[in-house]
């Protein structure tokens, strides 16, 4: 279980893209959740960021998004979870 | 080059997931494109979506997110455009 960072509409993409770099390289994978479109759009951008941090690294990753209910406040609400691993390197394929 | 999907803040998830599916399937990947949170958020819950379809199908995605300047009625715009790739067989890792 690497650790979940949570990201809010208001943070800072390169900040989150700067702590998902330093998760990845620390612990292989990172988890980033965020609830709500702002939070969500935040969120991608920070992973787009983060794996150009990367690639100078030699790091390649790869994301998976995960709709999961979360409970906030003692309310159900849906966050996107977003599985940030490492590309496999036998893979080598670029997307078209 | 597989097929660009462009996703709005309007866009049904559901009909997008099942785009993005069917030109996985198709092509064995897919792009997806969107501009502003709403789209952004949108886009993502649907690859969360359609990796759901696919799994059924025994096809294992994950994505690349990518910011890129993209012009949009004369205007530049910065889009995220997200590839959405098969995961290799051999990685065979799930997320922690």
């Amino acid at each position: 279980m690497s650790a979940m960072i949570r990201v809010s509409g208001s943070s800072m993409t390169t900040a989150v893209a700067g702590a998902v770099a330093g998760v990845v390289r620390q612990d292989g994978s990172a988890e980033v959740q965020a609830i709500g479109a702002k939070a969500v759009n935040q969120a991608a951008k920070a992973i787009a960021i983060a794996r150009v941090y990367l690639r100078d690294d030699g790091i390649d990753i790869v994301t998976i998004p995960t709709l999961v209910d979360v409970e906030v406040a003692g309310e159900m609400r849906t966050a996107l979870r977003f599985s940030v691993i490492q590309r496999a390197d036998e893979a080598g394929r670029e997307p078209a």
